[in-house]
Formats: structure tokens, C-alpha cells, sequence
């Protein structure tokens, strides 16, 4: 029982957040270096779940995956966007 | 192996976001809801694995709760000193 809700909780926790970084675009406060790892890490879980063929750590890990996934892709394409603003700034003559 | 490889960057991967929301405060981006589900989950987590006497569960579960509640903490301050900042501006005359 607490190993489910436990599951639960920390899978769906990400959605929130990705919620919050489609809607804002606010990913300055968002590290890329903990996503990156985080992504890689509940990757790893998911062929850990595939390998075992431990059901509830495939599904709760590919959910998990996905949310962390939009976080990150998020995070990067912001970033690359306002690097690419930053310069076209300074070269304009205006 | 490939176990322990996901659990290693799963539960460090909140180390650089810990890091950064001290650095830098910049916790706008930063998600109450996932943060206040996830330290909820990873605490479940902590008492999944004293039930079951499972050390893996305890230590990795232990260092995500640490470093998540820094991050979690670090959203409320400064949510809260900005709350404030916020009516005392507008009370003033100057």
C-alpha cells in the first residue's frame, strides 16, 4: 500500500511541473544538469523494469519518462531560443 | 547493475537543482506542486523501505529526501520574502 502511494506521488509529481514550463516558458530556475541525469536515471529504471519484467516499475518509469522528458525539451528549447535572440540584439545596428 | 547505475542518477540527479536554487533563488520556473508530491513520495518511500528492511530503498530514498526538501524549502522562502517585498512597495508613498 505505502509502496504504491509512494509510486504514485513522486510519478505524477512531475506533471505539474511540466504543466508549468508549456504554460510559462520559465526555465531559467530549472536545472538542465538535474534533468539531464534524471532522464537518463529513470531511462535506466525502465530497462532495470524491462529486464526484470517488474510491471509497476515499467509503467511508473515510462510515466515518469514522459513528463521528464517534456521538462527537459523544454528547458533546452528556451534556451536555445534565447541564445539565438541574445546576439541578433547586439549586431543590429538600431 | 543497471539498477544501481539508475538509482545512482535518479537520486544525485537533485544534487545540481539543490545547488542551483541556493546559487541563484531563481525559483520562479520551479514547481510547488511537483516539489511538495515529491518530497511526500520519496518520504513514503523512506518508510516503504524501513517496513521491508530494504537498504537500497533506505539510502537512495534518505538523499533524494535531503536534497529535494533543500529545493522545496528554498521555493517556500522565497515565495514568502517576495510576498512581502510585494505590499510593503505598494504601501509606501515614495
Amino acid at each position: 500500500m505505502i509502496g504504491s502511494l509512494a509510486a504514485f506521488f513522486t510519478t505524477f509529481s512531475f506533471l505539474p511541473q511540466a504543466i508549468k514550463v508549456i504554460k510559462t516558458k520559465d526555465t531559467s530556475g530549472i536545472s538542465l544538469g538535474m534533468y539531464s541525469m534524471f532522464v537518463l536515471g529513470v531511462f535506466l529504471w525502465l530497462v532495470y523494469g524491462l529486464q526484470t519484467g517488474d510491471l509497476p516499475i515499467i509503467c511508473a518509469n515510462a510515466t515518469t519518462f514522459i513528463f521528464a522528458s517534456i521538462i527537459l525539451t523544454t528547458k533546452i528549447v528556451v534556451e536555445v531560443k534565447s541564445a539565438k535572440e541574445e546576439p541578433a540584439e547586439e549586431r543590429s545596428p538600431m
